[in-house]
């Protein structure tokens, strides 16, 4: 173990400097303003949670977890996502709200990296959670709100995938026979590592037929003509419900004037065992990964006693202030120096501009190394130095 | 070690409902947006730091740290409080920044609590940082943006109390002899144990003339004339520079036209041994501990490579909140229930509401189970059910 440099940070821990940190709290405003406006209830959770309850309740593999020991010996994670303490909150003290029940929330989440340059071990996430909503719309609430707040945030051009894992599940099963071997093609399609996909699938022992039909979904993309492709590929495989559940969220993306950002991704598999129905993922520019995703759970409540469906979305706020692109400057700050003698009218002067929305800086010249220096860094400088000229 | 509930959560550990989340939410931002005013700029530092760094360099005590383990072996801190993290951002990658450099951040911040229904272990602080302002206006600038910031959240009943350490060592040091025992004395200061101060002071093998001395000490409170006192209390014992800063703070405090809710408290001992010049400390209403706090410390930053002075505050967003009291009402949410054959005149509604800030949740009948109950938390419900009339 190396001594640290005293300046060094733990693994994937960043700073947030001035420059970006405004673009992300302009970002963070427009967003949860939009969420708000759509009835959403923000809450917010602790950090540390036990183990035993929302930790394992989570998503995120174990190793990913950052534990911790309390003082009674119970085992504390950081929360590693916000939907299993939302989970926690809305099948406690929440309880009494009647459901559908809308939350939102604008949170760090804390994930444990292996390699240095890696992904960031704590990241911010804006995200909402609609809970006891069976129907269909409620999907198409997530999907409309996470497209309009993103709209809001300033994002113009950006594409969403929609999915349904039981339209995957009943292919698979139906040609596979077994869960474990379904389970061995999602990892592949989760890991987007399609040449791997169709190596596998022509290593099984299965018919020409079946093979190519498992290829063939790999063309389940696109349009609206994607459900139609799929339901010829289907035979009998069931999943009918899944894909006439894709085409009312579809019909009634329409109505929220979203349809036209939305595609179909048969093959999307966004994560190994979260999702029980449909689910999405948005890309926005050049970001490698999404800046956005949901889906709904149908299993997560149950694990907190309440056993209603949910659904929901997260925006990654680093991804999408990345796909925003950089600021475009920092803001506009007055530079008032003074001298002792004359302090009282440049504190006049700087409450004057304050009073007007303009951000100022008022300070005394003494204490100022190298004015020249000093000065640059503003975009306008008032002096109030030395005896006035009418004394 | 017993079996957890399924709800619980950490010892000091907090959810925030709606209610709270936004009036937290109001304050936030209405603090933020002064203190941007004053042109300083916004920093995020990460919710772990190295122990060997950071932790090290905290004021916190050791035992009030959430510790963990990385995978390398180090050892890791929930961050105890922001100034030591603002420390090493400014000691390194904002080392270009001509000081004086104004710093300000908005975090929730770590203290691992050993009971039951104590202090919350999480909680969130807004705070400056003016670093390298070697002359008193950077304290009185301190004190005046935190008042400014207060007012801008809606306080209106507060007190500020300010001191200086400098006085207190000076005179402890020159009746009591050695630090060792000067530090007994300001330990009963800190608890504001005046009592176990009195009796202690009785007990020590001094002259009765230095005894009461240290006595009258304890009325060195109240208004200028405080000052006076502390002089003639002074004799020969040095401090004079430190009183002679606390009446140019409080002369310069009349230019920001705050003086008025300014006192003096020469019995300040906010902290052990962090502080190292003038000290304040503000209480409000009937909030038992303080609202916010701040001074002078010019020990911190030579931890990092960087010996210059800072000064700063930090409010406790919670205590503020609990000031200024039950927030009035929830924020006002309009309920439109449809049947499908009506959404898309529900949605536009919903539209058109949002469109003037009004906030409207849109909401498919079919999946509410009681109705009356569901639509009583909303301000208002608008009914988009069945066909048309003029069908």
């Amino acid at each position: 173990m190396t001594k640290l440099f005293m300046f060094e940070k733990p693994l994937g821990m960043r700073d947030t400097l001035p420059l970006l940190y405004e673009a992300k709290s302009a970002v963070r405003k427009k967003m949860t303003d939009e969420i708000k406006l759509w009835g959403y209830q923000f809450i917010e959770t602790p950090a540390l949670e036990y183990y035993e309850t929302v930790g394992e309740a989570s998503a995120i593999l174990d190793q990913q977890l950052f534990k911790l020991l309390d003082q009674q010996g119970h085992t504390l994670v950081l929360r590693p996502d916000m939907t299993a303490p939302i989970a926690r909150v809305a099948a406690s003290r929440l309880l009494n709200l009647q459901i559908p029940v809308r939350l939102a929330y604008d949170a760090n989440v804390y994930r444990a990296q292996q390699r240095e340059g890696g992904r960031p071990a704590e990241f911010e996430q804006i995200g909402i959670e609609c809970i006891g909503n069976e129907s269909v719309s409620a999907e198409t609430e997530s999907i409309a709100l996470m497209v309009s707040s993103l709209k809001a945030a300033g994002l113009t051009e950006f594409q969403v995938s929609i999915g349904h894992i039981g339209f995957v599940q009943a292919l698979f099963l139906s040609i596979l026979g077994t869960e474990e071997r379904a389970s061995v093609l999602r990892k592949f399609l989760y890991d987007k590592n399609y040449v791997g996909y169709r190596e596998h699938v022509k290593s099984l022992p299965l018919s020409s037929i079946d093979k190519q039909r498992l290829l063939d979904f790999l063309g389940l993309r696109g349009g609206i003509d994607a459900l139609q492709k799929a339901e010829a590929l289907m035979e009998n495989a069931g999943g009918a419900a899944s894909l006439s559940e894709l085409r009312e969220i579809m019909d009634q993306l329409n109505d929220h004037d979203a349809a036209h950002l939305v595609h179909i991704d048969l093959t999307l598999i966004s994560h190994m065992s979260y999702y029980t129905g449909p689910l999405f993922e948005v890309y926005a520019g050049n970001v490698g990964s999404p800046v956005g995703n949901g889906g709904r759970y149908s299993n997560l409540l149950k694990k907190f006693g309440r056993d209603v469906p949910a659904t929901g979305f997260a925006v990654h706020v680093d991804k999408l202030v990345e796909a925003l692109g950089e600021p475009e400057s920092a803001a506009q700050v007055s530079c008032i120096l003074f001298s002792q003698e004359r302090r009282k009218e440049a504190l006049e002067c700087a409450q004057e501009k304050r009073r007007n929305g303009i951000r100022a800086v008022v300070q005394d010249i003494n204490s100022v190394q190298n004015v020249d220096r000093f000065t640059a860094a503003y975009q306008e400088v008032e002096l109030f130095i030395g005896g006035k000229r009418d004394e």
